[in-house]
């Protein structure tokens, strides 16, 4: 699976000494716009031609803490793509110890900025609707 | 259904104009937080003896939007507690459209600082094994 | 001078324990905003007419710490409206020490969404800005 | 002077649709801790001698905006060592455009966990401080 590191930021932290859990879901964002990015296919251009992702689903399993200082790998892919939603999984790991921290999906849908329900792109921006579909990980769910 | 309202702070605000997702992770924390206030079993007192309370899992469907200055309400409960995990349900309305904004779930488990791993409570600090237990909403979980 | 009170929320702090340092703008906005609302200028009125009110300048003392679970106010004044910019100082104080926790100063300035920089909005927006400069504090600097 | 790069996040964004004012000084931060770790003084290594440094001034001038996917640079320097607290000043540039978005400064004093009050560490720890005045910019001032 592609992947992402970073440190954990002192700010990320609350009194428990550890990462807030909700800033896993932050984790997982930046590192899906790295991806995207890296994919070529940058949040950005989304946004200049009109269109959002926003999540309508997440599930989150907190298996072990990250602490400050730690640095952390993110794991993901998008397993699937129905044409209107995105499914991604993700695996963030201690990349001190090798412990697995979290295990994650998030769904999202693709929309635009006047309308914030679930749209097909498909016949509005074929090239982004094309893209997408060419960068699910798993061949069978195409 | 227990509940809490408040109203969506600016910066909790990203640029698709609405409440960021991960967001309501931090709101389900201050319902649940607030709600135990009023049980009379305030965290802080968890923490005084040493106790804490983990998120080890949460499942989150947004279903529609929060923006800037709109009032809403957390509703939740406690609906099952193993006596080592807390299960708690969610629902986050607008208050001004009625809409349902989000279902959740989340568990947490019993710790103490020195361990974070689950751990029972129930001989170690009885009376707020007790207590816990008195809250469950779902008397056939009990 | 007006205040606004609230609870130190949990995911505020950080692994020192405390109130982690950048969430006091984000104290001193919400108070703002209250007090806006309840001078009959609400902000979201602001943004309905197409003006936005950036900070430009931000000065705070840190002089004692807030903990998870207190209980604080922000007391607060705008003291000078330039026709341009406006000054707000504040006074944070933990509600159950009286002690001062924070003293703090910022600046914002009239602007639109399509620009950016600061404009006067005493032609475009009369009725604004008339309201903005009954509400200074400080009848000397009117 | 030092600088340390990085990309703004979606997170970090408000519904103005730039980077949320209170994020700079997370971002502030996050450069001096990355400065303090490649200066062989990193501040989990102050955590494990009981040392922590608290923020107690910030002043800051917003000049212009970043906004989603902008990479930034912090530059920064420790320009003073009062023996009691460091002054930082940073500047924080657009570097796409070069421009300059934001002059700050920081003060923060040492201090013990137990304590939370300005404490010299000359005595108590005089490896780190010796090696905090030794990273002082400005050589007049040590």
């Amino acid at each position: 699976m592609w992947s992402f590191k970073r440190q954990v930021n002192y700010y990320e932290t609350d009194r428990m000494g550890v990462v807030h859990h909700s800033n896993y879901l932050r984790y997982l964002e930046e590192a899906r716009y790295v991806w995207m990015e890296e994919m070529n296919l940058p949040y950005p251009e989304f946004e200049r031609q009109g269109v959002i992702i926003p999540c309508t689903k997440a599930e989150e399993s907190f298996l072990s803490f990250l602490r400050y200082g730690d640095d952390f790998s993110v794991h993901m892919e998008m397993y699937k793509f129905t044409g209107l939603r995105m499914h991604f999984r993700y695996e963030v790991y201690n990349e001190m110890t090798g412990e697995l921290c979290l295990k994650a999906e998030t769904v999202h849908y693709t929309t635009t900025r006047e309308d914030y329900k679930p749209t097909s792109i498909k016949r509005s921006h074929p090239e982004l609707f094309e893209k997408i579909l060419s960068l699910v990980s798993d061949t069978r769910s195409k």
